[in-house]
């Protein structure tokens, strides 16, 4: 089956999600309780890419209940932007072409553990509650 | 009834918290979906307090499901601690004490809007999956 074509981004959200960051990433254990993780992610066109080891828990999380939350945090720290999305996709990471993609935005470099067996959750972004701008930390939350 | 006493938490996590440093919280939308957002955060012994303006739809997730998340974020924002907790108490934060201890934390001053009304959620930290020391961020969550 074809990927569900989505919306495409609002290009100011598209712009802030395409930079480098930092993002933190909430998935649904065992039992419906949420856990959060920080984490690199890539971008694929309109989707974004979630790289993870083979062994990650966060898997089987995913392949129950594919809902995710992102707070995706800006370069210098102070804004963030946060977004509720759906794991369309998840595939082998073959080649490690992903995870590689995903580390070079940072590091320049590739992913150095060539031997890893990885997997990539392709997630379409649903909305973005907090969306009007990247909005400033505060204690406000 | 008397809040249930925690064990205390390690002292490396203790002072790691001790810390004014930026978290993402995840809590659970109607439906069971979790929605992150960034915040800061405050202590009260071995608690985690979560301030929120009493508008926030996050108040609402909270009196329905206590479950919560943290990713707290280091001082060089390159390692993160991750912690699961629940929220025990929801109190108001009467002359807006909570609030202001939490933003002096980070800015020296208190909180500036005296108008406002705010709660306070009072988070026993239950575990902490990722914890041997923060963690280095990378692509691997």
């Amino acid at each position: 089956m074809a990927p569900i074509p989505a919306a495409p981004l609002p290009p100011e959200l598209a712009n802030y999600l395409a930079a480098p960051r930092f993002a933190v990433v909430a998935t649904l254990r065992y039992g419906g309780a949420p856990v959060t993780v920080a984490t690199w992610y890539g971008l694929e066109g309109d989707r974004l890419l979630l790289s993870m080891d083979e062994t990650r828990v966060r898997l089987a999380h995913l392949r129950r209940d594919p809902h995710v939350a992102l707070t995706v945090l800006d370069d210098e720290w102070s804004r963030h932007l946060s977004l509720l999305g759906t794991v369309e996709t998840l595939r082998e990471d073959r080649g490690l072409a992903d995870i590689d993609a995903i580390t070079r935005r940072h590091t320049g470099e590739p992913w150095p553990d060539r031997g890893d067996r990885r997997l990539t959750a392709v997630v379409r972004v649903g909305r973005w509650p907090t969306w009007g701008g990247p909005v400033e930390m505060s204690g406000d939350g």
